[in-house]
């Protein structure tokens, strides 16, 4: 089977904050953020396999700069790792300034699966990392899935190997 | 300050999945219910505190059973848990057949914080589980918040009281 | 055929009231409440009878409290009556401030039928009242029958039953 | 004050129905076409007073025909009385077959007032109807709204004048 | 083939801007502009051919005046000729006060298409100019599609009969 | 005064085909990809100037590969020209398959006018284009200019020294 760059999953959407999206503090409804980002994120993993994609679970999202209306907002998809028919996506959200500066304001990581017309899951790519930001996303993706493994009662802690280094460190 | 029950913040919303809410198989997207869970969830929010709240991050959310266009999908929120300026909201997602039988197909967790007019952090009431349900939610929201710590290298795994019984059980 | 009590139809939905849905002077378009009353009551209706369901009339909605940009909006929907293939759904709508104390500000009755795939007519169930309020909206649906099959010349107002007591008082 | 022309009231919206705005059997919700016919109903009402105008009522609207998904609809909204500070406006929905022959498919009638930024209630110009039809609208609209005020039981129904053809004909 | 007269293609929609459709100096976006005359003038297009129409090109458009949140807009969408599958479109916007005058802020054509099916082109009806007004767009109308064949270097500039007056007189 | 590479004001943003955008044909509707357009090309004219931009004029687009219902599109925006106060944005629109090909399918150019609080004309940057496509695109903007300052007849055609080439070729 083939294999995929991560650069080439690279997915961008910039638009701005309208009326519609913002609270009554006039900052982006984080649900409207969590659509913008779903979009943008499942066009990267169909980027990677090239089939229908639907979400199938969604990682810890922190807002950590609030959003204003009228901003303009750029969102990086980009895939992070692959596993058998499901695919990280790691989103970087950007807000910038009139002088064209950017400011990372949030990032998450939503997982997707690749279906058939039936809904049986598929066999998806390999997903080559090559600059360092994309060899440490690689990695700490299967941190991510063992946790959810854990946490869901379908791993033993103890053979979550990647998961040691925070749990069982001395 | 006063209490409020977790029976008092129960926000309830019952929609129809519609043609524009869909992908290509027809299904609900990701996105689009994530929006739907944020909206609910803020609401439910507000109700323990009375005062404007913003979501602050989201915690695992998975995607079990498929959404399909017409369905009619209700989403019932309510706080599990209040911390110093935040608020674990818990979310159940159900699905009704014509006979009313309803099924639940997902859940997730949201985290919001109350604000003042300059953004600062306010402190919010207790909340006081009730039934058995809402104590266990109650207790589990502690073991979450203490995890997304860890994770974040803000807590020492060794003083993460409620993760014991996951990660060092002998 | 199985009968349903009224309780079983309650539909609700709360939400906030977004930029887009108000006007010049900031509070809720009328058009927007209608669309949601729309919606949310034939989730009602659908929940009486298992069916497809559209609307057919809306009798008289008074706007009596303005709702204003922000506000959380609470509707309940409940069938108050079914007739041969057709019900009336009551809908309450409610607005709540922030110590959680939700006032009226209107109500409305739609009539739904029930259809199958042709278009043609569907029997529904009976309808059940049970609370004093259920039972008082469960006759004055057949007033407000009366009085429109009046209006349309369909029913002798001699015949009308219901109507003596408003227009044929001594 | 001015006095306006019925004509001069008239206001018109042609639109296609979109995907959205239909149900399972794609015909057009209740809802959507309520929501298009508020809108075009107080351009009506403000063209007849000039002022901001807000929804107070809705009488009786009937679906005659379903709408079709991709349907050509044309609302046409004209005041067909005004009383103090309350205008009727009188809404025919139309929809066009490929050969340019347009059947009526349903009307409504909406009440509106006029405001001031206080929200206080402004007196509105008198409305001339000039056709037959606008005519009799004129005068069927001083008898909806006798019939509004007895069933509030704000007017005694011996001296609903407009009524009596209809209650006690003999 | 029957013939049509521009008379009977004329579109009509009014509406009122909303915040959405708003940037930050509170003027309504071209975009929205745009595809508010792209609904209305397809409606026009298919009052003239009665058959689907498709969107093929569109001219130079300018925003003269700017047009502001809650402004009242009226779209008036006219085929101005037409030729052997396609139309162009002539619409006008005018914004409207609050004592009813009405003045224009901007004008823009737009090129259709009739299709079928298989979404091969299809002929259409000859468009009877009567007004002064209809005659003199009638006629730019082919100097435009003459303009734009040449800038397409489809037309030998000597060829474009209409453009003589522009770019050859003496 | 400042001066921007092309390259700086490039704006991406890739976004899935959704059913409302579409027609009876399921192709996407000209108004919804104009409004698209429009979005993405103010963001390119904001990062070129880092002013309030707005529509001042949009030059011929064409339609030439439908769109489909679902399919991805990308649209990509940078500044080809600037003027005074002017600036020429150029909009290329592309299509992907399944494999990660892409395909043209149509472009245009708008004109935004950067404005301050008052509405009043900001000068903006000179505009350094890099690429062979850059220049040649700097180089036609001048041609589109000058042919709609002929056709509003603020320029006579023999000044208009880039229609030359296409004009009055022997």
């Amino acid at each position: 089977m083939y294999k995929t760059t991560a650069k080439e999953t690279l997915a961008i959407q910039t638009k701005q904050v309208m009326p519609n999206d913002t609270n009554a503090l006039d900052t982006l409804f984080g649900g409207s953020l969590m659509a913008w980002m779903d979009e943008i994120a499942s066009i990267s993993a169909y980027r990677h396999c090239g089939r229908v994609v639907v979400t199938a679970s969604i990682n810890n999202v922190s807002f950590d700069l609030p959003i204003l209306a009228g901003d303009y907002v750029t969102l990086e998809a980009k895939v992070s790792r692959s596993f058998n028919s499901s695919m990280e996506v790691f989103i970087d959200v950007f807000v910038e300034d009139s002088l064209g500066k950017r400011e990372k304001c949030n990032e998450a990581t939503f997982i997707f699966v690749a279906i058939d017309q039936k809904r049986n899951l598929i066999r998806v790519p390999e997903l080559i990392p090559e600059t360092a930001e994309e060899k440490s996303r690689h990695k700490s993706a299967l941190r991510r899935k063992q946790l959810s493994l854990v946490l869901a009662g379908r791993l033993n802690p103890k053979d979550a190997t990647e998961l040691t280094s925070i749990f069982y460190k001395d």
